[in-house]
């Protein structure tokens, strides 16, 4: 049985706003569905991490497809934030790729995981297509930032879709590993990942 | 409802070895679990790519918690057999570790993907904490090697765990995008993954 982590500021000691209920709520569930995969986490374990009941569980994020509906938007969301941040600056290709990833990275401690388990089946069925959709759509944006990077000279030739997606993988295995309490800091990992993988695609790099 | 592949040749169609049917059912069922999910796929459906019952199919790999078992173990043999092979070699740590990533990447279109679905909890009782203990020393030998590289100054002094977790990431999620028919080939994608992510390793990639 899951319990309360000890060191952990239960939000529903206290009355609080709904939205900071459902996000701390959203928050446990990404990490655990990420961590131990949507069929084996229940919603009563989810709700003993908060010492509250199922039903009233069931009150701030609705039924277990619709829980995991909600953590795949507000992590589309922030990824869409980030983007359009990115997009709308004046810098090369490579600079918007490595700050848009950074953005994710550091967001960590305040949104919590991301759910990004493969779990797309999981959904309910009138959301799954579309956010199916909006996750496509990120992977097409990050794709045309490697293009431009390409294009402005910043980026070396790599294939842009084998870059891509490696690049994501990267990126979305973070969640299964990273711990908000764990020894290295979100700070630390998106240091190291620029650091690993971005040099590789400076160019120039396949000069070396 | 999953058929079969149109262009692909059915090893149940005719007498073959027990050990090639065998084979060709975890290749399959290993590369629905990463593109689907364990819970997501069933028996019935990995029975229908190959046009034979569900009865026939349990003969050959036994229940659907086995056949995930199956599935790991094919894997950590592989990846045991290439760490055994490159720590062997007289190479620097870098080259050791290009070499075993390498390895795996190069060995998809022969061994169909791993399976690297979060589905420790779905495996067998009794198999779960011999799979995960195989799994984590494997992790440690990479680790070991990026030490070595450390030490014998051909890598660049990253944080190991980090970097080791960010490497696994990309290769693990290669099995969720790649299709051994699709456009992009594992040489390719092996090409790729060191140009982008060993340049990083690299001693220097810092001062860059």
């Amino acid at each position: 049985m899951t319990t309360q982590h000890p060191g952990l500021v239960n939000v529903f000691d206290r009355p609080r706003d709904h939205q900071i209920k459902r996000d701390a709520v959203l928050r446990a569930a990404a990490n655990m569905f990420n961590k131990r995969g949507y069929a084996a986490t229940s919603l009563d374990e989810i709700a003993a991490q908060f010492n509250i009941t199922k039903t009233s569980l069931y009150y701030y994020v609705g039924s277990k497809p619709v829980l995991l509906q909600k953590c795949y938007e507000v992590t589309l969301d922030y990824c869409d934030h980030a983007m359009e941040q990115v997009r709308g600056q004046e810098n090369s290709g490579l600079e918007k790729i490595v700050n848009y990833l950074r953005m994710i990275i550091l967001e960590a401690p305040n949104r919590g995981p991301l759910a990004v388990v493969n779990e797309f089946h999981c959904l309910p069925d009138e959301a799954r297509d579309e956010i199916h959709r909006r996750a496509r759509k990120l992977d097409e944006n990050l794709l045309a930032l490697i293009e431009e990077g390409i294009a402005d000279g910043s980026v070396a030739p790599v294939p842009t879709k084998i870059a891509e997606l490696l690049l994501m993988g990267a990126l979305n295995w973070i969640w299964r590993w990273y711990e908000p309490d764990g020894p290295a800091t979100s700070e630390e990992i998106a240091d190291c990942f620029v650091s690993l993988f971005i040099d590789g695609l400076r160019v120039g790099a396949e000069a070396r």
